[in-house]
């Protein structure tokens, strides 16, 4: 699952960090969905060391589905590129822990469960693409719906390195054509959260045979006005970790992410 | 009818300049498609002073169909911002002279039809940025068959100044998606020259009913992997103009443009 899981409003907190030490002392609980307007918040995965710098070129080579925000040294719990006061084992609401590819417990602190040989990698979400087209009027149907974003499999494949393999999956949006073109121009000063689109309009053309089915999240409806809009998303690292089933890892649990104190806006690169 | 006319290469010059002096010199004739690789070309609209400043607010309104790159002074026949040595009544091969909105003369230079009160308005045109998406590896197919670019009325309108309305025209190029979202990136750093497409994929959302039938230039073959990419068409002000038949006017003749001493690339915007 994803970042948009769970996305109605918790609470709202002035600054990333208010929202991470709210979390830390057990105060919020729930899914970080509009927790800290304007900060970005990522994906977590946490590898060993031993599986660790191959999912680091993994996400290297694919950038688009695999945006690495920040990656912290083995057994360290600091991540400080994306806050000063940041520790990744008591800063999300809810964890997930997996142990050759099976989900083996959910925990609300990884102190039992930290390791000295762990990596934590934070990836980049589509929250804050989302948040950018909001902010330019463009309405996003599952966020008015309330439900999840469609995500599909593709016939794209991702660039291997060492066991990490797999399809793209992707997430979409439906927006009329103007829109469409907009998001693509709004998205593509985003590269470190997936992005521009990498399809638009053709789904049969990348592997997907039937819009009302998703293979995660929520189908929603795509008017006949409308294209169908593609990102890549980043259901695809989770996917490729767990078809590696390593010994034991470590992620978010679905819409529980890491608020980092950087700003959104600060991601564009123009 | 526009710049994509009669693309066939002619013989090439190392410059804007050069292929200008060539063309006054009476050495060069023909369309103007490959003369100056990297310079700017421009369509040509000449109006009496009457009905100029009317024409330019049209042009400030609409900058998507009608991206002003230069306007002369009443009388003046150069244009600095294009060229150093440059005088539009002799630096393009071929003109058009309308009187009342009928056309009643070509000639190879303007030194009898020119007046004291007519001003020179140098318009954007899509050569600068198909240049780029060429160089980019994007493949065109109304250039790779040696025809003109199929164009069509929408139901988008203009937004009027004076005398000047009317609907905009567009031009279409069929992409495979993945490269109509790249196409989307590289023509949105060119708002001089169009910009960004104004549509995609719906061209009945825009009033264009058979993609086989263009109103302007010829039909190309939309395949089932690819989508129709709509740009505003620098045909939108010659349309425009006609339609207020002015009592005088002179356009370049189709495919017979204005060479600038501008390179292309710089007018990307970013």
């Amino acid at each position: 699952m994803n970042a948009v899981t769970d996305r109605p409003a918790a609470k709202a907190y002035a600054s990333g960090l208010e929202a991470r030490l709210a979390v830390r002392r057990g105060e919020h609980r729930g899914p970080t969905a509009g927790v800290a307007p304007g900060y970005v918040q990522g994906n977590l995965a946490i590898l060993p060391k031993a599986l660790a710098d191959d999912f680091f070129r993994f996400c290297h080579y694919n950038p688009k589905p695999c945006p690495l925000l920040a990656a912290s040294e083995p057994g360290d719990p600091r991540l400080p590129a994306l806050g000063e006061d940041l520790d990744i084992r008591t800063d999300i609401p809810l964890y997930r822990i997996w142990r050759n590819g099976e989900l083996v417990d959910e925990v609300g602190d990884l102190h039992a469960a930290w390791r000295d040989d762990l990596v934590a990698f934070l990836i980049g979400c589509s929250f804050s693409f989302e948040e950018a087209l909001l902010d330019d009027g463009i309405r996003l149907r599952h966020i008015e719906q309330g439900t999840n974003v469609p995500m599909w499999r593709t016939n794209i494949t991702t660039q291997p390195a060492g066991p990490f393999r797999g399809p793209m999956v992707v997430s979409m949006r439906p927006l009329q054509p103007a829109d469409a073109i907009r998001a693509v121009q709004i998205t593509s000063r985003f590269p470190s959260v997936h992005g521009a689109p990498v399809h638009i309009g053709k789904p049969e053309s990348i592997g997907i045979a039937d819009l009302t089915r998703p293979d995660y999240g929520d189908a929603v409806e795509v008017r006949d006005d409308e294209l169908p809009v593609f990102w890549a998303c980043g259901v695809t690292p989770q996917s490729v970790i767990a078809a590696v089933r390593p010994e034991y890892s470590i992620t978010h649990a679905p819409g529980h992410m890491l608020v980092t104190d950087l700003r959104n806006s600060r991601l564009s690169v123009l």
